[in-house]
C-alpha cells in the first residue's frame, strides 16, 4: 500500500504546489494557513485520537477546551480574526463559538445601531459575552413571520417585555444557548401599546449572568438533546422560554426599525442596507462545502489507490480499485465538484464584498442579484456536498463504514446544512421567483431586448436570439467546454420557459427543476471562466486542471438529460432504429475521467490537508491504511478488558439456558 | 396538533384493519405480530427512553440483555422461532444475535454436513454455542477467492491448522465476533499436502472457552470499533488473528467439500445444492428493507399531518405542510415503496421456498434465476430503502435532526446494507451478466424465440416481438398500470440491446444503467400483480391500495425517464417547437398524489406501528409532537445540573480573556 501511493504520486504529473497555490488563493495565504494548523496539530490539546468515544457531554466540554485554547493561541502567536478563523476551521468540530462569530456577531453588529455597538461591540469581539442567535421556535422555523415570541413595548417604563405565551413559542435549535451563551439577539413579534403587531424584529437579551453562570429571572432554558447520527455534538444548541422578561428599550436593534418612548414606530431611511449581512452565511456555505467534499474527496481517493481487490493484472496483484469504473465514475466528479465549489467561494465573496462596499453609499441595487445567486447556491453546494461525502463513504466499501475513516462524522455534521440557513426545498422557491422576475421583465415589452439580464438570468438571452443547435453531438464536441455551457443555459431558459406556459398548473416537482436548470446554467458560465483561468497555470498544470472543470461540466449535462432530451436541445433517438444518443456524452466521461486518473493523487494532495485535518485511518497521507485501521481499532474502549462486563450480566446465561435445553432433550432442529 | 391528526384520520377512507391485514399477510399474523410487541413494550427492559444517551459499551451490553430477554420470555410464553424472530426484529437494534441467526447457523446447517450437524445442531439451536460468520479480512472482502487465512490439512494428526499470515489476513468486521461469540465459521484458504491450494472453505472453530470466555490458544481477538454516524452500536463486530490454530478434521463443513484422512479433496455429487442458503439472506432483505421504508414513511407523514408552516389558509391556520406539492412529492413515493417492498417480499420468500424444495429433490434448475433476482432487488431495496429514510428525515425540517426523530437511528444502522451481501456497485455487475446470458440464450438461434425466458427476463421478448409504442402517452394514458409497465420492460430491453451492440465499449456507468433498468422492468411487472391482487380487497380499499402501486410505477417511469426519452420511447419533443413530453406523465404522478393525499394518514397507520417501535417523538400516534419534543430534551444528560462543568473549566476562562481585553483597550472592533 505504501508502493502504490508513491508510485500513484510518481505518475502524477501535476505540480502539487502550484495547484495548491491556486486553490489556497495564493502562496502566502497558504503558508499560513500551514503555519497555523502546524500550530494546532502538534498541540496535545488538540489530539483527536480519542475522539470517537467520547461522550456526548463530553464532546461538548472538549469543543469549549478547543475553543478557550484557540484564543488563547490567540493572544500566544498575536493572530488576527482571519487567523483565528483558519484555526477554528481547521479544527473541524461544529463548535457553539461558531454561532458567535457567524450568526451572532455579524447580526448585532450590522442591525444593532449606534448605541448598541458602541456599548457591546467591544465586548461581543473580544469574547467578553457569548451570544446566540435565536430565531427558530418550537412550533416555527420557515416562516419567521408567524414566530410567538413577543416584545411588548412598555412606554411607562420604557422596557420591552419578552414573553413566550406558548410552549411552541420556546426558542429551539439555538446553537450555544442550551449551555454557554450569556446574551442572545431574539426575534419577537414587536407588539405596541394598543395591540398593534409589528412583526418579528430584534432585541439584545441576557440570558445568564455573567458572575456565576446562573439562568436570568425569567429564563428557562436547556439543551434539546442529541441530534441525528451524533452530529453537532459540541454544539449546544438550546431551547429557551421567557416568563415577563424586561429589558430596556436601547436593546432593540435599531438598525432596521425603533420604537419612540412613547411607542411609536419609527423606519430609518436605508432599512434594507441592513440585510446585505443575511447573504454572508449562505456565501460562506459555498466555500466550506468546497473543502469539505475536498476532504472526502482526499480520503476516497487515496483509499482507492491502495486498496486492491478482485481481477489479478500482469503483475499478480489486483486490481487497485479505483482502475474500475463504476469507483473512478463515482470518485473523479466528487474531485470536480470540489475544485468547482472552491473556486466558486472565491468568485461569490469577491461579488459579496462589492455588494457590501455598494450597500455602504446606500445603493441596495446590487442585492437582488446576490440574493438569488446565493439561495440557489446554498441549496446547489449542500445538496451535493452531503451526497458526494456520503458517495465517496460508500466508495470505500465495508471500511467506509467504520468511525476510522471520518467521513461519517463530516456528514453527520455537514447534514443539516440542507436544512438550515432556510430549507433548500423552500430556497428553491426563492430561485424560481427571481428566474419568473427576470422572464416577466425581458417580455414585458413587445421587442424583448437581453441587456438587462444579470449574470445569475443571462441564459434568458437564448429565448429571445434562439441559438442554432445542433441535436447531435460528437464526443470532440464535448471536449469543448462551450458545448456544456450552451447545452446548460439553453435547458435553463427551456424549462422556465415551460414554467411560464404552465403557470395555472405547476407538476409537483417543477420547482425542483426549475431551481437546478437555472443554478447549473449560472454554474456552467462560472466554470467556463474558470477554465480560461486555469489555462493560465503553468504548461501542464492548466491543461490538468481545466479538465476537472470539464468534468464537472459535463457530469452535470449528463445529470440534466432528462431535460436536455424532452426539449430537444439533444437527440433524440427514436424507438428501435438508431443507437443512444447520449453515448458520445457518456464516452467523453470516461475517457476524460481515464485522463484524470494518473493526476488523481496529485490534484487530492493540492488541495494541502494534514493526516491531522483528515483525521482518517483510510486517508493517511502514506498509504498504510491497514495498519492505521489495525491501530486505531485497538483503543476501542470494549478491548481493554478480554472479557466483556456483558458475559456474566447476559452473555452466560443465555449460554446456560441453552445448555439446560439440550440437556433436557427440548432442543428441536 | 391533536386535533390535526384525529381530523386526517376522520377524513382517511381506507379502512386501516383490512389493509393492515393485508400487509401482515392475515389477519392471525397480524394478532401474533401485536400480542409479542405488546409483551415487549410492557416490559421495562425494553424501554428506550435512555438509549440516545447511552455510550457504545453500554449500547452493546444493552443489546445482550435485551437478547437474554427475548429467550427468557420464549421459555416463558413458549414462542416458536417465528415469534422469537418478531420479537427480535421488533426490538430495533441490530443485535449480535443477529449474525447467530441469520448468518451463522443457517450456513452451517446447510454446509455442515452430517457429523457435524447431529454434534453441534442443537448446541446451535439453542444457543449454548454462539456463533459468528467469519468471512471478510481486513484486506478482503469482495474478492473472496483471495482470502489470505490458510487452512493446513495435517494427515498426521488428522487436523487443520488454521493461520493468519498477515496483517491483511486478519478476520474483520465479523459481526459478534469482538467480544460475544464463543464459536466461528471460518472461511480459509485448503491447502493439501504438497502446498495445493484448494482456494477458501468454511471451518468450525471454537474462538472462546465455554467456561470463562477467555480466548482459545492462538487466538487474538477484539471488536473493530465504532461505525459511522453510531450504526450497528449493540453489535461488537471484530477482528481475530490465528496464530497456528489446530482443529479437528471433522470441522470442516463437508456439504460443499471435504478431505479424506490422506489428504485427497472429495466433492460430493450435489455440491451446488448447499449453495441456496446465501440466497436467504437477500430475499428477507426485501422484506426487511419495506417494514423500515414503513418506519420512515409513518413518521414523517404523521409529522407533516400536524406540523404547519407557512401560508395561512381560510381557517387562519397555517398550511400542514404534507400539503405542499414538495413535500408529498418527496413522502407519498417513499410510502409506495414501502408497500412494493412489503409485498415484494412475500412473493420473493414464496419463490425461495419452491426453490428450496426443488434443492432437495436435487433440482437446481431455480438457483440461476434466484440468484439473478435476487441480486438485483438487494441492490434496488437497499439503495432506495437508504435513500428513502433520509429524504423522509430531511421532509421534516429542523426537529428532523434531531435525534429524537428517531430516523437518523434507522438511516445509521440500515446504511451498510447496501455494502455487506455483496456491495452493490459490485452486484450489478451479476445483474448485467445474468441479462447479457439470457439475451445471447434469446438470439442464439437463427430465428430466436421467447418461451424459454424466466420472469426475470421476461422483458427481453420485446426485442423478439418488438409492440407498437406511441411516443407520446396521455396524462389517462399513464392511470392505467399497463402503460408504465411497458415502458419499463421496453426500456430494459433496449438497454440491454444497446450494452451487447456496443460491448467492446462500455461507458463508466453501463451496468449500473443496465441493472437498475431490468431490475425495474422486473418489479413493474410484479406490481402489474399486486393491483390485481389488492382489487381483491373490500371496494374502496382495493381502489386506494392499487393506486399506491400505481404511485410507484409512475415515479419509477419518471426517474427513467433519460432512458426511456433516449430510446425515444417517450417523446421527444424537438426543439423550440413543442412542450414537455414528460408533462402528462408529471401530471399524473401529481394527481395521484393529490388523490392518495386524504389517505395518507390510514395507508401509514395500515403498517401497525406502535409508539414504542416507532420510537419518535415526531411519528407518536396522538399527533402531539411538541409536547413530545420537549419532554425528552428534559432528559439530555447535559440538562441535568444548570451550570455545566464546562464553565468552570472553559466558558469562564474565554470571558474573562474578553473582559481583560475590553479593559487594556486593546479590544478592536
Ligand atoms: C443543526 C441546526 C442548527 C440550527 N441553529 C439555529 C440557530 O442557531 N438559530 C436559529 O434561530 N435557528 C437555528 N436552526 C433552525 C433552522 O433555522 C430551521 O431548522 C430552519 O429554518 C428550517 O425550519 P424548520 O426546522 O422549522 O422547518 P419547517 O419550516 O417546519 O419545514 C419542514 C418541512 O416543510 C417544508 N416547508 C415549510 N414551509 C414551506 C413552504 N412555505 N412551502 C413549501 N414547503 C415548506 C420544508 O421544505 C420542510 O420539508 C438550526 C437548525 C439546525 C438543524
Ligand atoms: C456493518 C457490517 C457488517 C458486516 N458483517 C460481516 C460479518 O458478520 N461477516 C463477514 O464475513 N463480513 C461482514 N462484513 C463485511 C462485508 O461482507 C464486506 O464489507 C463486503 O463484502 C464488501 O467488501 P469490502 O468491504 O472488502 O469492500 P471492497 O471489496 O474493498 O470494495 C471497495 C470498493 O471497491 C469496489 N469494488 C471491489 N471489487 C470490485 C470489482 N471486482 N469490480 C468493481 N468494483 C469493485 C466496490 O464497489 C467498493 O466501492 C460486514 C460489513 C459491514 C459494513
Amino acid at each position: 500500500t505504501e508502493l502504490d501511493m508513491s508510485n500513484a504520486r510518481t505518475a502524477s504529473t501535476v505540480s502539487v504546489e502550484n495547484v495548491r497555490d491556486f486553490l489556497h488563493h495564493g502562496r502566502s495565504a497558504w503558508e499560513t494557513r500551514r503555519r497555523i494548523v502546524g500550530i494546532l496539530e502538534n498541540d496535545p490539546i488538540f489530539d483527536k485520537t480519542r475522539r470517537e468515544f467520547l461522550t456526548r457531554t463530553e464532546k461538548y466540554e472538549r469543543g469549549l477546551v478547543l475553543t478557550d485554547r484557540v484564543y488563547e493561541l490567540q493572544t500566544i502567536h498575536n493572530w488576527d480574526e482571519r487567523e483565528v478563523q483558519v484555526a477554528i476551521s481547521s479544527i473541524d468540530e461544529q463548535l457553539s463559538i461558531g454561532l458567535h462569530n457567524i450568526a451572532f456577531q455579524p447580526v448585532f453588529m450590522l442591525q444593532g445601531g449606534p448605541v448598541l455597538v458602541k456599548k457591546y461591540g467591544p465586548l461581543i469581539a473580544t469574547r467578553a459575552i457569548f451570544g446566540c442567535y435565536m430565531q427558530t421556535e418550537l412550533g416555527h422555523g420557515t416562516n419567521v413571520s408567524s414566530l410567538e415570541t413577543t416584545a411588548i413595548y412598555i412606554p411607562e417604563t420604557k422596557e420591552f417585555e419578552i414573553h413566550s405565551p406558548t410552549i411552541t413559542s420556546s426558542k429551539w435549535w439555538i446553537g450555544a444557548l442550551g449551555k454557554t451563551a450569556t446574551h442572545g439577539v431574539v426575534q419577537a413579534k414587536l407588539l405596541l401599546p394598543g395591540g398593534k403587531d409589528m412583526g418579528p424584529h430584534l432585541f439584545f437579551v441576557q440570558l445568564r449572568s455573567l458572575h456565576d453562570h446562573t439562568l436570568m429571572p425569567g429564563i428557562t432554558a436547556g439543551d434539546i438533546g442529541p441530534k441525528s447520527n451524533g452530529g453537532f455534538a459540541a454544539t449546544d444548541n438550546g431551547f429557551a422560554r421567557f416568563d415577563h422578561v424586561r429589558i430596556p428599550k436601547e436593546n432593540m436593534l435599531s438598525g432596521f426599525a425603533s420604537v419612540t418612548d412613547d411607542g411609536l414606530y419609527q423606519q430609518p431611511p436605508h432599512a434594507k442596507l441592513s440585510y446585505g449581512g443575511m447573504l454572508y452565511i449562505r456565501a460562506n456555505m459555498v466555500t466550506g462545502g468546497g473543502w469539505l467534499i475536498a476532504k472526502a474527496a482526499t480520503v476516497a481517493i487515496r483509499y482507492a489507490t491502495v486498496r486492491r481487490q478482485g481481477e489479478r493484472e500482469q503483475d499478480g496483484l489486483e486490481k487497485q480499485i479505483i482502475s474500475y469504473p463504476s469507483v473512478y465514475y463515482r470518485l473523479l466528479p466528487i474531485l470536480s465538484r470540489a475544485y468547482m465549489f472552491i473556486q466558486l467561494g472565491k468568485t461569490l465573496t469577491k461579488a459579496f464584498d462589492v455588494m457590501a462596499s455598494r450597500l455602504k453609499k446606500g445603493d441596495a441595487s446590487l442585492l437582488a442579484e446576490m440574493h438569488a445567486t446565493t439561495s440557489g447556491l446554498k441549496v446547489y453546494v449542500s445538496t451535493n456536498g452531503v451526497a458526494d461525502i456520503e458517495t465517496a463513504r460508500r466508495s470505500m466499501g465495508g471500511h467506509g463504514y467504520s468511525a476510522f475513516s471520518g467521513l461519517g462524522r463530516l456528514y453527520a455534521d455537514y447534514l443539516p446544512s440542507v436544512t438550515y440557513e432556510g430549507d433548500n426545498f423552500v430556497l428553491d422557491q426563492q430561485v424560481v421567483r427571481a428566474a419568473l422576475k427576470s422572464y416577466h421583465a425581458v417580455f414585458a415589452s413587445s421587442s424583448p431586448t437581453v441587456d438587462s439580464l444579470s449574470p445569475s438570468s443571462a441564459y434568458l438571452r437564448y429565448l429571445v436570439n434562439p441559438p442554432a443547435v445542433p441535436s447531435v453531438f460528437a464526443e470532440k464536441e464535448w471536449r469543448d467546454p462551450v458545448t456544456a455551457i450552451l447545452v446548460l443555459e439553453l435547458r435553463a431558459a427551456l424549462v422556465v420557459r415551460e414554467l411560464v406556459q404552465n403557470a395555472e398548473a405547476r407538476d409537483a416537482s417543477a420547482n425542483q427543476r426549475v431551481s437546478k436548470a437555472v443554478t447549473e446554467a449560472f454554474v456552467a458560465t462560472q466554470a467556463g471562466d474558470m477554465i480560461k483561468n486555469a489555462l493560465k497555470l503553468p504548461g501542464n498544470d492548466g491543461k490538468v486542471v481545466s479538465k476537472v472543470f470539464l468534468l464537472y461540466l459535463l457530469t452535470t449535462v449528463e445529470g440534466g438529460l432528462t431535460d436536455l432530451l424532452s426539449f430537444g436541445v439533444i437527440g433524440p433517438g427514436s424507438g428501435f432504429k438508431i443507437h443512444d444518443p447520449t453515448r458520445s456524452l457518456r464516452l467523453a466521461i470516461k475517457s476524460l475521467c481515464e485522463e484524470l486518473l494518473p493526476e488523481a493523487i496529485g490534484l487530492a494532495d493540492a488541495f494541502g490537508f494534514t493526516d491531522w485535518e483528515l483525521d482518517s485511518a483510510l486517508g493517511v497521507y502514506n498509504g498504510k491504511v491497514y495498519e492505521a485501521l489495525w491501530e486505531r481499532a485497538q483503543s476501542e474502549p470494549l478491548n481493554q478488558s478480554e472479557i466483556p462486563a456483558a458475559y456474566q450480566q447476559s452473555i452466560k446465561p443465555i449460554l446456560q439456558r441453552g445448555q439446560k435445553l439440550v440437556a433436557s432433550g427440548k432442543a428441536k432442529l
